[in-house]
């Protein structure tokens, strides 16, 4: 019997703080070692799009195993009146290895990279912070705002939002006021008083620096989770180089995939060592901000166990709620 | 909009020969080097069984797009009353890569093993081939015999087999006798007749070597699709050592993964250069069988690119029959 969960069935069975405690979890286990995420696999070639194949694997009492299957094609919107991004999750009885659960993974991967985030505020912003500036105004942009109003304890007040589509943001706004009851302020140029929030968060599609790291501030928390590729980046060199901390969801993936780090590691203003994986400040292994003035970086790309936790919790509730459709097969 | 095919629908939609000409067209493609299969994924670690994740593309024409996931729990049969291995295959739009089919993967990964060695017979083994021995008699060596059936065009006469559980033996004596017409007899202890076939099919469950290729006559075709790690067998030394014609289903994957072939290799009995994949002879790249004295040897590890081909064969039909369920999410 396996449970079928429609992006429906997902949306009405998941919540940000649950999210939240789910992929703070997932960091914690991979950092004790109960948590397998293998390389994930690219399909690069003969196709128009490219397709990711993530599994893992997390033990330490959650027992999730899943794998999801991810495709990026740029031409669907055009081409083919569909999304870019189309992904589903299948997820195995870790006891018995049957798929017992296959969901949309579209909401998933949006509440999972938000949390990455959220997670990071959590453990790295300021407790007195109640403002943040985000670049970028898309659907991870938006999950990136709801992960932080809820990792603040929900005291975040203020948003100020930047992106090329003046229509994205004043989406943004619309959905984000109603949901949150925050003030979302559209920027239609980034000038100074963009970076006088105490949070700035980076969901853009860029492959260049946003910013010259001369605009941060002291105090600042800064998370990055648009570009994923080694040539990409977010942050410039400076932004990292003022940095009193440099935190990774998981810092071999960043170390092999984000730009953020290794462009700066490559110029020799930081190394490897400088790097912790956030799992390690969850445990206490590290030391996370140890004073106000502080600036604080974390930067993500998207791993199997985080996709693998939100799955579980997902499916798990599926059950208990009896959502969804169960298929014989 | 997706098709869910169970084990019931893969049945009534899979025949044999149409396997066998997709699976040789798959070993065709990725001779081409018109399909990939990356490394696959295996996670063996925090769970009581071993997961394997088989992604894979074929252009060439057949366009497909799928990944397999297939687990295998030993304890599961004892445990909780369910089969070791269980696996479904998603097959993607190769165009727009959304998941458009998910299948039952157990009867298609048995009806691919056995075309992998159809195929091999049909550019390998003597044209006037009508007897076959075989080890195992399980799920995997039924399809074994139904395809070397078909590869030599229903002229299969007889088929001798050997497994060390006599009931298994019995079971595939009842089910091939009333599905091919042809004469099983069941073997309880391998003589020198035993070996006087013109082909020979190893589809156990051992590690080591099955027989000594002192028994091995001029003319033989043998197959092996048990053993498929790098310290495994169920070939000998002498058998690699005697054949005339050392054939893999992809060389690559033998000589990553199958014993049969690293063991001489690390003996110096042969080299890599020896080894050839079967898709360099069915694109005449390479010659195979050169008179009826020489005996030809096939070794094949189970690779993404033939579920792939079986996986588009099955959907593609299914949708042409209208047979299976679609599931809107």
């Amino acid at each position: 019997m396996v449970r079928i969960l429609n992006k429906m069935n997902v949306a009405e069975l998941l919540t940000m703080s649950d999210t939240l405690n789910y992929v703070e979890n997932a960091y914690k286990q991979l950092s004790l070692g109960n948590a397998i995420v293998p390389q994930r696999i690219a399909i690069t070639d003969l196709a128009p799009g490219l397709t990711l194949i993530m599994p893992g694997i997390i033990g330490g009492g959650m027992n999730a195993l899943a794998t999801k299957i991810v495709s990026v094609y740029k031409d669907n919107p055009e081409k083919h009146n569909m999304p870019t991004v189309l992904g589903k999750i299948m997820i195995q009885d870790i006891n018995t290895g049957e798929i017992v659960g296959i969901m949309d993974g579209g909401l998933i991967t949006a509440m999972r990279t938000g949390a990455a985030t959220g997670v990071s505020v959590k453990y790295l912003a300021r407790k007195d912070s109640t403002e943040m500036s985000i670049f970028g105004a898309g659907t991870q942009a938006k999950k990136q705002v709801v992960a932080t109003y809820w990792a603040l304890n929900q005291k975040l007040e203020k948003c100020k939002v930047f992106d090329v589509h003046r229509a994205a943001s004043e989406s943004f706004k619309l959905e984000l006021e109603k949901e949150l009851g925050i003030d979302i302020e559209i920027i239609d140029e980034v000038k100074d008083e963009f970076f006088s929030s105490d949070i700035l968060v980076a969901a853009s599609t860029s492959s260049e620096p946003l910013f010259s790291g001369e605009k941060i501030q002291e105090g600042m928390h800064i998370s990055s989770i648009g570009a994923h590729a080694p040539k990409a980046r977010e942050l410039d060199s400076l932004t990292i180089k003022k940095a009193n901390l440099l935190v990774a969801g998981l810092k071999d993936a960043c170390i092999a995939e984000a730009g953020d780090y290794i462009i700066p590691i490559s110029e020799g203003i930081i190394s490897k060592d400088d790097i912790i994986s956030i799992g390690d400040i969850i445990n206490r292994k590290a030391s996370g901000r140890k004073s106000s003035s502080e600036i604080t970086v974390f930067k993500s790309v998207g791993i199997a166990a985080q996709d693998v936790a939100v799955a579980k919790l997902v499916y798990d509730r599926a059950l208990k709620e009896n959502i969804g459709q169960d298929i014989n097969f």
